[in-house]
């Protein structure tokens, strides 16, 4: 076997956020992900495996990775989260996101307010790389973004974005003339105000949603106006997140 | 045991697309969306298996079901397909939806074309519940609106949307005169024209998008315009669907 047990193990245990945490390392999956980690500046990789083939064809590439392993399909799949692993699995490190002061002043950013749902995380994730949103502030006890499951759904976008875990009364300390504005079911139409051109989109929690006391420390609460003959109570929080960016992005102009 | 061998057997076989088209009948499961089911004149509902105390509490509600079967909780896990199955089942017959020209022909319509994602089906439905866009088709290879994650994730709004499986060719040729948009990566963005107050919308596949045969017969190809420093090749298909829907309810008023 080419792969030690011990290392066998050490990998399958960062599928755990305690691990993750106690390690610092996050595994991505896959040939495609795994060619963008290797060609992004801002992640370090430990450890590369990958089956003969990949390996060989990718060789120049993999001088960044401090170390890379050679396996077979099904020794693969021994350490792959995913139901049909794909060539190649990387362990790296969770980077460091640094906040750009500048970029928080002037732009828009995101907070997710206790986001539990890793698809709606990774999907939120790649709305703010699609509409250019460079910060995505997340509460404590939102979901952890170096999920197997949100890393593989953000299809890169976790590259691009900064992601800094804060609490709210924290940001707004540290920004305090930046305006916030919460999505909420009962707010004023986005297409029935203008927004400025900077500030943070808070979107809150699939069944609860933004907590009363957070609300009322918020500079405005938006809602996105449903049809007069619609029946629904909510849109997924994914769903929000993406029509009030376009409307954000759209709105504010380029 | 309340619940016969051969009904128990009957319910789980309904998880199969096939046997849901060979008895004409679906599940839905949950205290929610069962009350919906139930108080939906549109869908008859063949079979409602509850906890005592649910079935107690609903029982003037429950004359429309043709047969009530009152189940322990160990009895609703065996049939459930939920991880924590929620007090109550039904079982109801498909429901037949009739397109409505006179609707066709003056609002928005959607056609998904072959979407594969249980998920992003539920979501799409969701959102033409909010955007009261009645009719949403479906390719006859996109995924079965009936499959149980489709209504468990749909929160009961694909019991207000008319759900019409049709190929897309005998769609135009019934409503030649209504002009139809895809939604792709290289098209007019949404914001810098004047789309018309009718017309089908048609989305694409997860990662094939829509057949090239067939942007050649749409009027129109739209896109939502990627920040200039996007990095990202795609929008999920339900956050690409909710942001056009929302751009075309706001342009063309109310």
């Amino acid at each position: 076997m080419a792969i030690s047990k011990n290392k066998l193990k050490y990998i399958r245990s960062l599928r755990q956020k305690k691990f993750r945490q106690k390690y610092n390392k996050f595994i991505a999956e896959g040939d495609k992900l795994s060619l963008e980690i290797l060609q992004s500046e801002r992640i370090n990789i430990e450890l590369l495996v990958g089956v003969e083939e990949w390996v060989e064809q990718y060789r120049p590439l993999l001088r960044k990775c401090e170390e890379t392993i050679v396996v077979s399909e099904r020794e693969l799949k021994q350490m792959s989260a995913l139901q049909t692993p794909n060539q190649v699995l990387v362990v790296a490190d969770i980077p460091t996101n640094t906040i750009d002061e500048a970029i928080v002043q002037s732009d828009w950013s995101l907070y997710l307010e206790t986001i539990q749902d890793p698809g709606n995380i990774g999907t939120i994730l790649r709305i703010a790389d699609w509409f250019g949103i460079q910060h995505v502030f997340c509460s404590p006890d939102t979901a952890d973004i170096f999920n197997s499951k949100v890393i593989q759904s953000t299809m890169g976008a976790f590259l691009r974005t900064r992601i800094v875990r804060i609490t709210f009364e924290d940001l707004q300390h540290r920004f305090p003339d930046v305006p916030s504005y919460g999505a909420v079911l009962r707010g004023k139409s986005i297409y029935k105000q203008k927004l400025p051109s900077n500030g943070i989109l808070v979107m809150g929690n699939e069944s609860k949603g933004i907590p009363a006391a957070m609300q009322a420390q918020l500079s405005g609460l938006i809602t996105i106006p449903p049809h007069r003959a619609s029946g629904m109570e909510s849109l997924n929080v994914g769903v929000a997140t993406g029509i009030i960016c376009a409307a954000l992005r759209n709105q504010v102009g380029k």
